[in-house]
């Protein structure tokens, strides 16, 4: 439904400010799940459980009081603005307040990217000093006369960096001993500038994807973002998937050499433009947090990744990595320092260390289930007394690879799509609002299951031939189904899906509901147990809960349970990043997240096999999904 | 007095195997003292506090029992072979038990090279571990796998150098999972070989002297000294003394790289040296431990050192340093740490370090007074609660500089000279027993207290012309004494002490006694409460305590207290490579010891002038010194 921007109405929410455009007639419920803000409920948006109050001051938007509102609330609460966020719905803008009671974890806060943390510690600081010059009465040597000064900071057996050493007398006499020194982790310092520079201290969170580098510019001093830097992984000239990537470092002598020189001139580049933006240069940036699945975490550091290609899989190192920026080519402060998130296996990265740190499941009393979809689906099931993590290959289908008209997450791809239960036309929602060039992974689960609800397609996904509608057709024998006439797409081509596309996003559901069966299964667990499930990803802005169900790519749970994350691997990163609280949750985590390796299962190939249907061989799996 | 080897007697004192060349007739206490070996004395070897028990199996070597054995010894004593050092006199070679009851401290045992130290507790070991081969059920990664084996031996939470990281998958799989780690300090993985190579680990103690860098090959695993490098400091070429060595860093932009690469080169060169002696792979040595005096200390870790030329004399940094040894250029292992003893000041650099953990003194409960003699002289003075320090500028008369027939303690040097009281002849030793060629530092201190006590110079140093000898001669105006007439010596010229090198002896001997007589008055002593003068220094094998005292180069104590010990800073270097309590005990001392700046001291001047007569002006402070 291309809705024109006249017809949206705004819903801020406070304290957070997180915005978002909706449609008059939505809760205030649907509109916090859209923005990405957390708000409890117990009783499935009822109105009954009374969890979800929220205060809006002008009223004058919103529907009036529901019958359980009047039940819940009492007249003081009612004076005040008080609301239930599930009973009452926008007629037009306006702004909410989620007081704290009302929010589901703190933490969950900064998945859609808006930062505040709620623990700003970074693991860098900058302190100013003025040291007395040596006399001969007082001719402590240089580095002893910075510390003591230090010492009175609390910093007591600092250690330097080396090459930072070699330069301190002429450092210090330059600066006539005025002087900031930046220390790393209370231990060690990493940089002397002359002057006071302290109010100048930057980090950067940077997510290595395989096709793409995200670097956020972070002011250490309140933890706002000041700067994004986005890049295409320049290593793609070496191969578009990890495996060739890795082929190359064992064929070429240099291989690796090259690979990471790749992914550091990749990582430069997205923190140059970080940087560009904010106006600030990169020197003045000390530490920074990387996160990544496993090969690009060994690519960057250059660590021998050949053995994460062949089974079983090992990587060469599982903790968390300290290296000094000027060794790793990242053009940041030569003293600084390059961390990385450690990784819990072979196919779970530092990336989905940082999924579990942003979406809190960790901290939760709610079993939940956490999946980041991409090329390999990483799925992690627990709660804050233990999470199990597994990794299937979905394949690139729900990132738009193998699909006829698939396309990544980016202007012009459609994200959402519904079909007019009658006429089959689609309505549909593009990013950007222009005239859509394809689809994005989003937009193909809501495919399959208006196909499969439609009786378009059957169980086993294939097209229904029979159906009397101009829009199924047939090209070269194959069935095909269109969504989007030429005269209405981007390219002034058709925009269809294919019994191939279908059955690729069979392939790619059935890869990720057998890995979360199987994970059930090892912690003896069934589905009505899932509490929440979250899921990340490059999904663009979006995931229809209830199609995700309906295809079988994840457990039937109630809907209102189902939460789409958006990029956690960077918010998680950047958490690392400002507090050093975070970063010790995730040295936890990599240790303590149980994994199961699937390839290691013998159930595999028959969970598999009967995940292929839609949504399931076995339809008790899914009672409340019936063909519409 | 050229004695022939026939004359001479052995005498092997053990545990320690010490061995030393005497006269027959020498004392056990008198052979103890030349070989390096403390033995207790409470009664100034008078036979009366019979702390000097030793014990001598065959006693047909010895004079019999004296009046004094007699009254101290229990029958049971005698029945053992227990006799008392300082009264049993050797007739003939000897083998000398010492229990440890007598020993002044297990420590001082090593000051003369001997090397057995007592606590052989090295940083550095290694752990040969056979890993379990990874499978889909364990696929810890590599560096997990082998933490998880160290584990086993006590050392968790081991971290790993970055660079070795890097390869370790590779490392690991050529050696089919077994493989011998070392780790560092308990505390990192530096290396890992392919099997088991655990019996293979050195150290190597590096002395880098101002014009000579020495190694000694430690295998760690023994505490033995296997094999000894010397060579030349390259940096020579660059200017003999110190300051022009600094000025040439100030005056060339890569003046101190230069610097750098001669030291290590100057140190490759002797490691190279050493381990060709033992016939090892330089790439088994893992452990180096430096001193040097505090500019030595700066180049070869190319610290910017110009500030130690200028007042106040501030060095860069005072803390024990640990830098890789590919960072440094250091052919050992590539991981390999290369440390540095910590420092106390400009003045008082690790070596000076080295010389205190060697001598023992900052444990004895004797108040000594530690002298290590170059051009640059160092003292130390207190005891095991408390220790200060100066450091005076001596010059290098005692080195063999700036006299006329100066040379170092190398062969040829007449290292020991005595005067007849008639004739005035020289008699004399040379090191090595050949014709001698020039004279080293502990016989210029026993010219001048010759030429003293025979009346040949008066107290202010100047020579007596009336005197009726041949010896004493006149050369372009200016007297000169001959020592060794033309046809006894290696160059076919005679050997004379001038004018100039007596008042060169004075000045230097006047800068080191002020800073004895300055440390005394700040800790508020007078030199009877010295219980011990120790010397070090490049004095060859020995140095006349009696003389040293004649001259005024050390308070006025007993002659029986004063002990010369050698070159103590590479036995305290070896001593700091093969135990980490004494590494401890260095960083300790480098922070308690207290220190004095001479220049910064009113009372230097006068004390100087004063100290330049022999021995003094003030002749009570030398009562027992008297003109022959």
């Amino acid at each position: 439904m291309c809705t024109s921007d006249d017809d949206m109405v705004t819903v801020v929410f406070e304290p957070d400010g997180n915005k978002i455009r909706t449609q008059p007639g939505t809760s205030l419920l649907d509109a916090a799940v859209k923005a990405g803000n957390m708000i409890r409920s117990e009783c499935g948006w009822n109105g009954k459980c009374g969890k979800c109050r929220v205060v809006v001051k002008d009223q004058s938007h919103l529907t009036g009081l529901t019958v359980h509102e009047r039940r819940l609330l009492s007249s003081p609460e009612v004076e005040r603005g008080v609301r239930l966020a599930c009973q009452a719905k926008v007629k037009g803008s306006v702004v909410v307040f989620v007081p704290p009671e009302s929010r589901v974890e703190q933490r969950k806060m900064q998945v859609t990217g808006h930062e505040r943390p709620s623990d700003l510690d970074p693991a860098v600081r900058k302190l100013h000093v003025v040291l007395p010059r040596p006399t001969l009465s007082d001719a402590r040597p240089d580095l002893e006369r910075l510390t003591d000064a230090l010492d009175e900071y609390g910093l007591d057996e600092l250690e330097i960096d080396y090459d930072l050493l070699r330069g301190l007398p002429r450092t210090l006499r330059e600066a006539e001993w005025d002087v900031t020194a930046t220390v790393w982790d209370d231990s060690r310092i990493i940089a002397v500038e002359p002057g006071d520079t302290s109010t100048n201290i930057f980090g950067a969170a940077i997510d290595v994807g395989t096709s793409k580098i995200v670097v956020y510019l972070v002011d250490l001093l309140t933890g706002e973002t000041r700067g994004v830097g986005s890049v295409e992984n320049p290593q793609i000239m070496y191969g578009e998937d990890i495996l060739t990537r890795v082929s190359y470092t064992v064929a070429e002598e240099d291989g690796l050499d090259v690979m990471q020189r790749q992914a550091v001139n990749g990582v430069n580049e997205a923190l140059r433009i970080a940087c560009g933006e904010a106006d600030v240069d990169p020197a003045h940036v000390y530490e920074a947090m990387v996160v990544g699945n496993t090969v690009m975490h060994h690519f960057l550091f250059a660590v021998e990744p050949r053995h994460l290609s062949v089974s079983p899989f090992t990587p060469a190192v599982k903790r968390m990595l300290n290296v000094g920026a000027g060794k790793l080519g990242i053009k940041m402060n030569a003293g600084g320092v390059v961390s990385a998130l450690p990784i819990v296996a072979g196919f779970i990265g530092a990336d989905a260390v940082a999924d579990v740190l942003s979406s809190g499941v960790h901290e939760s009393s709610w079993t939940s289930l956490l999946l980041d979809i991409g090329t390999n689906t990483e799925i992690f099931l627990g709660d804050k007394d233990g999470l199990t993590s597994c990794s299937c290959a979905s394949g690139p289908a729900f990132e738009g690879g193998h699909i006829r008209h698939g396309m990544k997450a980016v202007t012009g791809a459609i994200e959402r799509i519904a079909l007019d239960p009658t006429s089959y036309r689609a309505r549909y929602e593009t990013i950007g609002d222009v005239q859509p060039r394809g689809l994005c992974g989003s937009a193909m689960i809501d495919v399959v299951a208006e196909l499969w609800r439609h009786d378009i397609i059957d169980g086993t996904g294939m097209f229904n031939q029979g159906l009397d509608t101009q829009m199924l057709k047939e090209a070269n024998g194959k069935a095909e189904f269109v969504l989007v006439p030429e005269d209405e797409s981007a390219t002034g081509h058709e925009i269809v899906v294919t019994q191939r596309d279908v059955n690729e996003v069979q392939r790619a559901k059935a890869a990720i509901y057998s890995g979360c069966s199987l994970l059930l299964k090892r912690e003896k667990l069934v589905g009505e147990d899932i509490e929440q499930i979250l899921v990340a990803g490059a999904f663009g802005r979006s995931l229809n809960p209830e199609n995700a169900k309906t295809i079988g790519l994840v457990p039937d749970v109630t809907a209102d349970r189902v939460r789409f994350l958006g990029n956690t691997a960077i918010t998680g990163s950047k958490m690392a990043l400002t507090s050093r609280k975070a970063r010790m949750e995730a040295v936890e985590l990599s240790k303590r997240i149980g994994y199961l390796e699937l390839s290691d299962d013998p159930l595999f190939g028959s969970e598999f096999a009967s995940a292929l249907f839609i949504p399931h061989r076995d339809p008790a799996r899914f009672p409340t999904v019936k063909p519409g």
